[in-house]
């Protein structure tokens, strides 16, 4: 049975990504060896990171003096690493779900940190909009898209103050004016790469202003200086994630994305606004084109197993909700064509005429 | 041309390691979706996970009360997570090398060092073995295996104060003894699997008594709490190091791979010592198994590029020396099959026949 894979992450990569993957795995450009046992000082790795890099920067338009950085440990990794280079007195946080929470716990072991809003009193179903971002915080804190919850910021907003984002599942979904923000971040594992990579964008300028001592692995100046290569960096994530942007930018890049996106998008977001038993989860103004949740009516509450169950029995995965919001989650990230959307739409529409 | 994979790191794997590897890049477990793009949190994984740590214990026979960790971020994240986590006042360190250097200068930021020796003044070419470990420190750090000069530590030694061992490079080369240790930690990529994994074997019950703040992701704590599930852990690798632990089991485990191991270097160190052109570098009680260290005695020192081009055409692959060693290493790594060792003593005693 051909599956629709729904997961928010890891999630689904093109086939083509996966299959250029596999054969690097077994023979790495005709060289006799596998990518998996190849230094990474080798010329050959050397090119795939500085096309990386290159592409990063390119399908981005990321202007000069910034940094494109890969490294490990995760996005989580960055809730402590962006206070120890940015943070010297007060930071500010926009907080719209799990991340952000999480960032700013992390920041609070480094000094004030200021809640400019939240939506947490309505289970961060919308993005709240009304705040004031202090002139005198080291940063501002935003998560683009609350993967749990559904909900995206879709504009580069304007901040008086380093803007700093967290885009672990929905950079390269759409383009975006890089120019207005200090520091971007994420877990290469929704939209780029199998997991165990990290991307960080960061303006140059920022950096080298603190007064705390910093780890050297901790320090963006470490791996800036050695392009990445300061330690061992991933070499089979970066290696997945070179093949993702050159189909990226095979496929008209970021503006075909955005796109397809808006269409896969539209496509789920109708058939449940259409639906007698589905409801959608978050403030219509502000859906996540990347992970759309959505639950049983109240009155249908009780069929929600049955439809996990018959879902699944037609191919769907993981599109179990967060168990902080319930019901289900179909994520929608670049490399799931938009068949799989309307094999779920079938789905849902099926089962509500079973059941409905 | 069959290639013969000397690299020190990242290095060669077994070809049943990578043969299984690329198969799951491909389709993981018949389950119609990749190893690549599954969830950390499907139960697939989590069986992946239980066993990868399971062998681990077995294999090395960890005694209860030690937790086994897979991180991301490579072993120089541990040269500062490690005071961050045990570091109160005072850390002792055993200088044998760069690797030790780096980890000596992270703890530097957290209070006062002690070094208790050092072959630095022989270019690390042997281990110091007259010193005192200061009874107040709080732990004593060691390298076991000099990836760079080529020595190494092969017993497993007393230390009154928690010994915390660097094994990146000869983990799973020979049975030990764990309880000797408070923490062992290296980089995956030489003896377990592909770049982008750590791992740490710690004893709980040195956790939690420093007094300062640790971030959330620099807690070891935090990821014994989750099963390294605390956050998206590097799938991949996890995978890879679990076919690695597999055949290493059905080979015979540690004892066997130590008998193997000691006759891959026996082989290369004799061809050394009976050479006319090569010597090795490293003092012959601390030579390593992993890595083997040589170069051109003075008189033939300008043949060094001729048999670096020589052996390349051969088919040895990464058998250059570290730039602050010169000449040549071979990295004798577990996976490495001794005909590739009889190859390049083969090619050795060829060149030496020709030049000499
Ligand atoms: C928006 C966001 N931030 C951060 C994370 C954490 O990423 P990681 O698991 O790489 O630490 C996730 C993971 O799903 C996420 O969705
Ligand atoms: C003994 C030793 N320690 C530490 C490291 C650094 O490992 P990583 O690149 O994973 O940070 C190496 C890398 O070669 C090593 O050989
Ligand atoms: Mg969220
Ligand atoms: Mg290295
Ligand atoms: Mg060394
Ligand atoms: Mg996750």
């Amino acid at each position: 049975m051909k599956k629709h894979n729904f997961n928010a992450g890891p999630s689904i990569l093109p086939r083509e990504v996966i299959e250029k993957t596999a054969q690097a795995v077994l023979d790495f450009n005709g060289s006799g060896l596998s990518v998996l046992e190849i230094s990474h000082r080798s010329k050959d790795f050397e090119v795939v990171m500085n096309e990386t890099v290159a592409l990063f920067k390119e399908l981005l338009n990321i202007p000069e003096g910034y940094s494109v950085l890969f490294l490990g440990g995760g996005a989580s990794m960055q809730f402590c690493m962006i206070p120890f280079n940015l943070f010297e007195k007060k930071a500010a946080f926009l907080n719209t779900g799990v991340w952000a929470n999480k960032a700013m716990k992390e920041a609070k072991g480094f000094g004030e940190v200021v809640e400019v809003a939240s939506s947490k009193d309505a289970n961060y179903t919308f993005i709240p909009k009304d705040y004031v971002i202090p002139t005198d915080a080291d940063y501002f804190h935003i998560t683009t898209n609350n993967t749990i919850y559904g909900t995206e910021i879709l504009t580069d907003i304007d901040s008086p103050v380093p803007l700093i984002a967290d885009m672990s599942s929905d950079i390269f979904s759409r383009p975006m004016d890089v120019s207005k923000y200090g520091l971007i971040y994420g877990g290469a594992q929704k939209n780029l790469a199998p997991a165990g990579l990290t991307f960080v964008i960061v303006k140059d300028e920022l950096l080298g202003k603190v007064s705390r001592y910093i780890p050297t692995m901790l320090n963006y100046k470490t791996h800036i200086a050695d392009g990445s290569m300061f330690n061992t960096p991933p070499v089979l994530p970066i290696y997945s994630a070179l093949e993702t942007l050159r189909l990226l930018k095979a496929n008209g890049g970021l503006a075909e994305m955005e796109k397809r996106n808006i269409a896969k998008a539209e496509l789920l977001y109708n058939a449940i606004d259409n639906s007698k038993i589905f409801v959608g989860t978050a403030a219509k103004e502000d859906r996540s084109r990347m992970n759309i949740c959505f639950v049983m009516k109240p009155e249908y509450k009780e069929l929600e197993a049955d439809f996990q169950k018959f879902a699944s029995e037609r191919g769907m995965v993981g599109i179990k909700g967060h168990r902080s919001v319930g019901g289900f989650r179909a994520s929608t990230y670049n490399a799931l064509p938009i068949e799989s959307v309307q094999a779920l739409v079938d789905c849902m529409q099926e089962f509500e005429k079973l059941k409905a």
